[in-house]
């Protein structure tokens, strides 16, 4: 097994040099005054437009900055855009994850005095995402009741490294025919104390919850 | 962005490192005359139950194994077995995917000549797995229409190195409003010649016609 201690080895090292770029980020952000969360989850859960609501609903408070991860298109960075919010691509090829220097270098032309609200769109992916901070003020996983009862047991680093879970499309609860208290008490099992929002993206429903506990 | 290059450096070598791998799990394959499929496909798209019909169809003409990757759990494996299917479970921590080395370490001690047929569930997700061949027949991505339209678009490398492309779950198409022949022309603009098959795990929609395709 000499090959796979080797590729630990290698990825302590990326760890270890993320978190000091994370630190630096955080830097940045906080010399600006801007709110940043990260926003993770598995490809559908509704990362775009749990976004795209939010911003309608803080567009007449703050200005926003999007940035949107994602290996090959423009398709999340195009919808939210489409509501005025200004947006920032990172196209990650086959990378699973943003990391921490990604971000700055995507961001090294934007003047960020500009706007007091960022939101960053990891790639959907639950698992690498969840390793790699971002420097951001609150790391938010979104999980979609679509996914099935299994998520949070599956995956519990991810919950532990999150500030905050968002359960997402509880909408379709009933059709699948899905319990959304016991996903909940996964995550409590996984953390106590983490915060859970029980959301609707498409309905509204819980996102005015989820802006107060974002401190917006 | 040196580090950046370094990390693609790294990632070279480990790619070519799994192939090498990969072809030497292939040739212990064969040798024992063991069809085998990578099923990969993100969290909570039905690869488990998807594993479980083929078994449930598959039981009486064949001695089954099933390799089951996951971070941290053994549900799939567990639901798997109730069904009399012998079972191996790879818990990868924190990795992504699972490579080829993982699973002939996996396999070390399992007798494969009692075996005749080879599912592998690889780790929930649907970027990471694609980059890594096993060895297998065929690798088979799973797609769920929970996850929304554009899977597909959003990650055409996973497509180009699947060799079938399953839609699940499309018992939920009317519930949801999903254009599901809009996602198989997706498929079908990534590559025209892939095979596509549209099914239900639930009702047992399209699980004939994929067990024709898989030869068995």
């Amino acid at each position: 097994m000499t090959d796979k201690t080797v590729s630990i080895d290698i990825r302590k090292d990326l760890f270890g040099a993320n978190e000091a770029a994370a630190s630096i980020n955080a830097d940045i952000f906080r010399k600006h005054g801007l709110k940043t969360f990260d926003i993770m989850g598995s490809v559908g859960t509704g990362k775009t437009l749990l976004i795209e609501s939010l911003c309608i609903r803080l567009a007449g408070k703050y200005r926003i900055l999007m940035v949107a991860g994602d290996l090959a298109t423009t398709i999340d960075a195009d919808r939210v855009a489409s509501h005025g919010v200004d947006t920032v691509q990172i196209n990650t090829g086959t990378a699973c994850h943003l990391d921490a220097r990604m971000v700055r270098y995507a961001l090294r032309e934007i003047d960020l005095g500009k706007y007091q609200l960022m939101f960053i769109e990891n790639v959907g992916n639950l698992i690498c995402p969840a390793g790699y901070p971002l420097g951001v003020d609150k790391k938010i996983v979104v999980l979609s009741i679509t996914e099935g009862p299994y998520m949070v047991k599956k995956h519990p680093l991810t919950i532990k490294r999150s500030d905050m879970v968002v359960i997402n499309k509880i909408d379709l609860a009933d059709v699948l025919e899905f319990d959304v208290d016991a996903l909940v008490n996964d995550v409590r099992e996984v953390d106590a104390k983490l915060q859970v929002f029980k959301v609707s993206s498409k309905t509204g429903d819980g996102l005015d919850e989820l802006i107060d506990a974002l401190e917006l």
